[in-house]
């Protein structure tokens, strides 16, 4: 008998075959739905101890910041797309130019990689931002906190997720550091929020659109912790603007595949915050929340095939976020959560335990949100930590 | 940059480890379900072109009939399982007793790899169960058709499936050359059945039990093609009935693992049919149709996981096969189906379509049951054969 064999690589694809380019868990988390569709998915990793390069056979090692490594991993897939937003721009455009089918294109995606192009086109578009400018140096910063007010939030223009490249600055003093690194940024009101939003959308390269229920997104050190599906008491029309405002980006950016806008609910209406085009953190509750997984709809949306059916599969929907902890044992966990309540969904991403770090989710579903919170919570607490709540 | 690079070898396993022997749809579509609770599935595969091994990445290849070889593929897995029952019974015992944990085990295995040897059983408990005999010739055959009527269904002791191993005979002639192929066989009484049910239930190693609603299964020249569920119209009392008997077989049995317990509704009651130990047919519905799939059920009960709820996601669901026709292509039909039915839910197994041959299947879920069993049928019949009704 052979020792574990290399299937992807000697067996011809007999569906379509779409690239991911990075290999997380949201990678990972594409595998289920194209094994369901009969769909290839390869993807290119750094290492092959990485989330989705555990279970993918098609997994290709190489760098996302080198276009042979790219052009290379590119040749025979149908669609080329993404696990995250740190392809370089201009390395896209290179795919395009080569004829390579690349979703969400180059000239969308800048826009989910470059935060003043990102403000700048919205606010061209009529999207309402928070007030903005590019800032360089303190004078800069002192006078974008007179006219707007303080504290200023200074964001990196490249680079920053999950809270990293966001800095609130209460004042000149505060931003001193952040600007003597070097590094572009951009200056933005801080936004007195009641809470936050997210929307989202999928769009084909034909033109048709898809959204989500809105959902409330709870965030603890700039990290989603928690999600509502959909946002608890949210007045229909709030929740159709809102809607609209996703579908109106995701086509006047030209996006193709997911678009998921992050945006603060306000007094005064609705703000938005920021974009990300490719599967997100707040849409992992529609694995089992909607008839069609976010995974699902953005492979669909990349190979131009109709959008499914977004409509949710219960009244109420929680996913909550697993935080690594110090204890690097989860499965003996299991165990409790499971009996404890038989409806909950355990997501592990197949990652080392890191302090902070996603590794994985839970989903509850139901018809009463403290009830069904309160499950997701209980069974995310004892996970990660091991304490019964 | 690498070509395709060997990840399951190279990479520890962060979680436990399941070890399915075959690499047929069951094993793949129990990929999705491994992936999403971070449990590594290693697959037995003959070849690489195989359903299952296309898209796990531990995939070894051998011979399920060599002992080596299991002994080989057994080594490091938490729980080994099974995808089909041809494993001769007499090597899972080997490993067995060499401290591998198998499940079901070959005491409860053998139940569903040897006719007989389940008739004695189930009639030895006292599950309603066909008149039956072991048959050598024809005398015998004559000898039952006069005691329990004609026709008399001849079957093969073991090694049946999907129809195979099955003959209906009018007459002692009819049997002769089935009687003259050597092979054993069994004499059941013809049961005049009004429709087919099917219970699936999953039993642990500590002795939990659930069972999911009961299905009527709809069969064409003994291929299973239509799964309604619940099963319309089925009297409460009936249903209770047969998902008491299923459970109580599991656990007379010793069965470890899923349990399919194939059953005929007749004028006079229930009458168990067949049993299968592993995920099945009758229970694909469950991907989107309940909070737990068939196929995480199967892991969580082998590696003596607590249960999950079998609770239905919608009031009617629907499954249809895809059987293959005469055009190898697929996928161009996509993008029909999908756009006309936004809510469908299409399963591919990356099998090459060979006529008769089932490649796939298609659930739609509703209200309704004539809507919703239309919407997978038309689904269906344009997938496989182009053709729109």
């Amino acid at each position: 008998m052979s020792t574990p064999s290399l299937t992807g690589a000697n067996t011809p694809a007999i569906g379509p075959v779409v690239g991911m380019i990075g290999a997380g868990q949201l990678a990972r988390m594409t595998q289920g739905a194209a094994i369901a569709l009969g769909i290839e998915l390869r993807v290119l990793a750094a290492s092959p101890d990485e989330s989705a390069a555990r279970v993918i056979v098609d997994t290709r090692l190489g760098d996302y910041r080198a276009l042979p490594d790219l052009r290379e991993f590119a040749k025979g897939c149908d669609a080329v797309t993404f696990d995250h937003e740190h392809v370089p721009t201009a390395h896209i455009e290179a795919l395009a130019a080569e004829g390579f089918a690349v979703h969400p294109g180059a000239e969308a995606l800048v826009h989910a990689q470059d935060k003043a192009l990102m403000r700048e086109r919205l606010t061209a578009i009529g999207v309402p931002c928070p007030e903005w400018a590019r800032v360089a140096d303190e004078a800069d910063v002192t006078a974008f906190g007179e006219a707007h007010g303080w504290p200023v939030v200074l964001k990196a223009v490249r680079g920053g997720y999950d809270g990293r490249g966001v800095w609130v600055c209460r004042s000149a003093e505060d931003a001193a550091p952040v600007l003597a690194s070097g590094i572009a940024l951009i200056a933005e009101q801080f936004v007195p929020f009641e809470r936050e939003l997210a929307v989202l959308v999928a769009r084909s390269p034909h033109g048709q659109g898809v959204s989500y229920p809105v959902v409330e997104t709870v965030q603890r050190d700039g990290i989603c912790v928690e999600v509502l599906a959909p946002a608890p008491d949210l007045d229909p029309e709030l929740a159709a603007a809102a809607q609209g405002i996703a579908l109106r980006i995701a086509r006047e950016l030209g996006v193709t595949g997911l678009l998921a806008v992050e945006m603060f609910q306000t007094a005064d209406g609705l703000v938005v915050n920021e974009l990300a085009m490719r599967p997100h953190n707040s849409g992992h509750w529609t694995i089992e929340g909607a008839r069609t997984s976010q995974f699902e709809q953005h492979l669909r949306a990349v190979l131009n095939l109709p959008l499914g059916s977004p409509s949710p599969t219960a009244p109420v929907v929680v996913m909550v976020n697993l935080l690594g902890g110090d204890d690097p044992e989860l499965f003996t966990r299991y165990e409790h959560v499971m009996a404890h309540d038989p409806g909950i969904k355990v997501h592990f991403y197949g990652k080392e335990v890191r302090p902070g770090r996603k590794i994985g989710h839970v989903t509850a579903l139901g018809t009463d949100l403290e009830t069904v919170r309160a499950r997701a919570r209980h069974a995310a607490v004892y996970l990660t930590e091991g304490i019964y709540t």
